[in-house]
């Protein structure tokens, strides 16, 4: 009985150890197919024993409203997590934003808003990461694109749970960035004529691009940066922003998703859903 | 005994469960006291089967390399996550980062060196912030500064780690940052005048502040950083870049901790370390 004791003991050790470790390294590595060898070897145990503890990982993963652990069985097999958020933890983050933005203290003159300090919050950031990422679970995309410098933090933030790299058009010419790809758009809030830039480097053609970014008003800087995928010979898959504004004439930009609608007028900052229910958990 | 092993079974399912959501929670969370209690409640389990979930993951995180789980013991106590990466991670990291550095594309004219595709990599972020939150593991930061464009992807993946915010400063001046701080400076490079502002909003007087950026030249523009840190009554803790440049006049910088140090002429990159492991690893 004793040695028995002593024997389960070292056995959940063994087993716990894998599990947190396991647990860590599919959260660091999201949307990579990760083969059973990896896991048996790191652990110097059976793939047998893997697979249990996958399946374990599996369950609480999903119990627990992390996300999907996909296992593809056979030889060449492995598991990929796909981080997601639950509707009602969004609703729950969204609501929170919302209450956070509509407040007199962020209302700039000319109805612009102050919104830099939600930008700047690594929890914050993370949770609108894995929202956008949860519409693109199942989706491939090759690349975020984003205009610098607000929307930098947000693609950051899908582009880490989606494993993916971002890119970053800039409204300036930076020498450190190469020869570019320059477009011009129409500036919607100031009807006027703007220039932005991509490196030519950065984006290979016939990528898959998702569009992100923090605020949009009357969206000629989406259109903007349509254009420039346009360009690279790339192929746009959706539009996501943090907020947008309630603008009464039509957008150049119809599909998109938006965590908030935001109106700043007469000194104060009003905030509402954005359409995000309709276009993520429509089902 | 049949009962023993249902028994047994049913255990290490609730102990695996709590594990494996347990480690996900306080990846998410670091820097942050958990208590006791919050997990207790979570789970539904004793405070003291809580407690020796931690001990295992403590045990786990340590053996593994991941970071330092402290545990307060108390009623008030609890624990809180520092993650860190061990110096032969490290080392593998920014000897896969010189490699990538040191290669003749990525020659720009005027000596400029292209590296905004690894600046784009969520892997190669999240393992830059990880050195740099090691080597501020202890040390009581209230905000990361850096300067829009290519320095906000380093300073938000620090800011991850460290979780705090992140505030970025500006060459040019934007309507949605309100009313700001500006500051002239000289540019090392060109000698040039320049002007960089910050939102009056965006800092507390007196914080603590960790200045990051991806690439020091002249050390002009870390140099109108720490001016912008002294006009908010604030404090400079320290000064952390992805690549210096190897110049042969002094800087304004001096203390400072980089990665790389890079050198890119006659249409050429070369790159070593910088001095990081003095300034985080030297005991």
């Amino acid at each position: 009985m004793v040695l028995y004791k002593i024997w389960g003991e070292k056995m959940k050790v063994r087993r716990s150890d894998r599990l947190i470790d396991m647990t860590r390294y599919l959260l660091e590595n999201p949307h990579t197919l990760i083969p059973l060898t990896f896991f048996a070897d790191r652990y110097e145990s059976a793939k047998s024993s893997i697979s249990e503890d996958l399946t374990i990982i599996k369950r609480t993963f999903k119990d627990r409203g992390t996300g999907v652990l996909e296992t593809i069985p056979g030889a060449s097999g492995g598991s990929r997590f796909l981080p997601y958020i639950l509707k009602d933890e969004a609703i729950e983050v969204v609501d929170n934003l919302i209450e956070q933005m509509a407040t007199p203290q962020r209302y700039l003159p000319g109805g612009y808003v102050y919104m830099s300090d939600l930008l700047g919050n690594p929890k914050i950031l993370r949770q609108i990461g894995r929202i956008f990422a949860t519409q693109y679970l199942n989706q491939e995309i090759d690349a975020i694109m984003t205009v610098s410098t607000k929307g930098v933090p947000i693609a950051q933030s899908v582009a880490n749970y989606l494993n993916i790299p971002f890119v970053i058009v800039r409204h300036d010419i930076e020498i450190t960035e190469g020869p570019t790809v320059n477009v011009n758009y129409v500036s919607g809030s100031s009807e006027r004529i703007s220039k932005m830039s991509l490196s030519k480097r950065s984006l290979k053609p016939k990528s898959k691009v998702l569009i992100v970014d923090d605020y949009m008003r009357g969206g000629g800087t989406i259109g903007g940066m349509a254009s420039i995928v346009k360009e690279f010979d790339a192929e746009l898959v959706g539009v996501a922003v943090v907020a947008e504004s309630t603008v009464s004439k039509e957008r150049s930009i119809s599909n998109y998703t938006s965590l908030m609608r935001v109106d700043a007028k007469d000194n104060a900052v009003y905030a509402q859903n954005g359409n995000y229910l309709d276009k993520i958990y429509n089902d």
